[in-house]
């Protein structure tokens, strides 16, 4: 079991989550959250954008560095309703941030696998809420068959 | 000996890199280059912006697809005249550009050495001007010290 925090700052990913899945886009959303109050939130618009780069976590990066007046996370905590790729594992790497709590796992695109490291003083969680988080995207994939 | 189009584009992409020098950022360049013509270029802007994601790479690559009105960049060139990191590597497999063209490589934060991959379609060139590519950043950092 996890910590009720990490359930509550899931679903408050999920909710990001779902805000994609309303434009269309692959449904996956996060939030970013410093002392217990959430800085920073994103979801997929890459094809609204028509940009590779506009994957939630990177928005959140960029919006949380704002909030903050500086570009390390540090005390920070990322939700993810899935398994980060490669561009935005290696943005986590730069941002220093102190952990990542990931929904579902991604075999396939995700940075674990791929043997791509955070920075050294980050934590990963993964699992919370992780078939809500995965059935999002399962479902969406599936309805575009 | 590369094709003269090499360097006349990797010496635009050294402007770029030496438009960050004059900010005081670590001195990375690149422009993408579509038809023989840059669509797109970009200058590290971290410490500016505040945003670990504003890499030179990155903003050439949301730029580029904002000029082609679509997210991939295919039949693109990119000149960069420092080895992309784990981040940028990332975007640049998403975006699936035909092309990477490297200046010096950077064996401590590049991708290549980490083992992450662009994609399959991707061609990959590296040493193009590279001292004088590798000179710059050795350059703003032996002036920091």
């Amino acid at each position: 079991m996890f910590p009720s925090s990490d359930t509550h700052f899931m679903s408050r990913a999920i909710s990001e989550a779902k805000e994609a899945l309303e434009k269309d886009e692959v449904p996956i959303g996060c939030v970013i959250v410093c002392q217990g109050r959430i800085i920073a939130k994103g979801y997929n618009l890459t094809e609204t954008l028509n940009d590779v780069t506009a994957h939630a976590e990177m928005q959140a990066i960029t919006s949380a560095a704002s909030f903050l007046g500086g570009k390390y996370l540090i005390n920070c905590t990322m939700y993810v309703t899935m398994e980060p790729c490669v561009m935005c594992a290696g943005a986590l790497f730069w941002s220093q941030i102190s952990k990542v709590v990931i929904g579902a796992r991604d075999p396939h695109r995700g940075f674990i696998d791929k043997g791509v490291k955070l920075h050294s003083k980050t934590e990963i969680i993964t699992g919370v809420m992780e078939e809500e988080c995965s059935a999002l995207v399962k479902d969406f994939f599936k309805s575009k068959r």
